[in-house]
């Protein structure tokens, strides 16, 4: 049994795995084409060895690239720019498929309690990108409604608009989520969300 | 974002991982250590390119191995054997680690409903291992408690009385699992209990 409980020990480290569902994707494997074991062990051994962020707006990309796929699109509109706390932020809002706007990825947000302070995120990188820039319009912040994210927003939103004065800030809307029963809402958001009525 | 939506495709292939799902956990490979992500991708493909049936028992083992770290082990009671349906079974059985004897795993169980026959699981070499074979004083049946379960106990039974009539013949007692609430226990397994009271 020693050589299936290594597979089910390392499959168990992963955020989520616990030992039963590790066992029941070890006996998966087991039953698995030499094709597939091979697609899924190369794309979890070169994904992240291929990888760095993009000069501008800090999304994930290939190592072989110049610029990521969404900075190098064209067709999108170049006059928005949402700013997102993780690149998982950014294929939310992707996968929604609505937005057409540029990103910029901080990967992460100001936080005092976790000692993450402003040079350890992606912060100056977007005050240089808009400073004397005339294409871009508008910067959109979506980031976590919570301290961390208001004081991320709060410091960016300054520093911003002392390099240029022509650019909106705004933030995504707080509210009550599309379909969710009122009286589960928490207070807060039940707070902000009258507070913000349309 | 195309190199992380190979990592995230491959993983969400996996049973019971959701795109969502998939999606955390390649942002967690992302941030794994060259060494943890060599370790999970060699054992996604050597462990199922690794692995035999033991030709006694038909617990999987190391190819280059004879016999499995069960049978193999004379510590363990030679006169009991566990006849359960799947090598996750077994495991089950191994790690509540009160019982010391030996198995044989069928590798399913018969289902004329799936097309599963006598030959296409592990049956015929059970009744062998116990023809003519004064060792094996017992074989306690650990099959799944439905249709299925019952007709293989049925068939290997009378197969295994045939060749060998000193064989005592048991199977794991069913009825109401510890800690469970008696309201909410089905009524199969209910009446099965009272039935079955001690």
């Amino acid at each position: 049994m020693v050589i299936v409980e290594r597979l089910i020990n390392e499959l168990s480290k992963l955020p989520g795995i616990g030992r039963k569902s590790a066992m029941r994707l070890a006996f998966h494997l087991l039953n698995q084409s030499l094709d597939d074991l091979t697609d899924l062990s190369k794309a979890i051994i070169e994904v992240p060895m291929n990888i760095k962020e993009c000069d501008i707006c800090h999304n994930f990309m290939d190592k072989k690239d110049n610029v990521c796929s969404i900075c190098s699109d064209n067709k999108r509109n170049k006059e928005k720019v949402v700013v997102i706390s993780t690149v998982q932020d950014l294929m939310a809002i992707e996968e929604v498929g609505h937005y057409r706007g540029q990103y910029h990825v901080l990967h992460g947000l100001i936080s005092p309690l976790k000692g993450i302070g402003i040079d350890d995120i992606r912060l100056d990188s977007l005050v240089e990108r808009v400073k004397g820039e005339s294409e871009i319009k508008e910067i959109i912040f979506a980031l976590t409604p919570n301290t961390d994210g208001e004081t991320t927003s709060i410091y960016l939103k300054n520093s911003i608009q002392k390099v240029n004065n022509n650019i909106k800030i705004t933030q995504i809307a707080k509210g009550v989520p599309i379909g969710s029963e009122i009286e589960y809402v928490d207070k807060m958001t039940l707070m902000k969300a009258i507070e913000n009525r349309t």
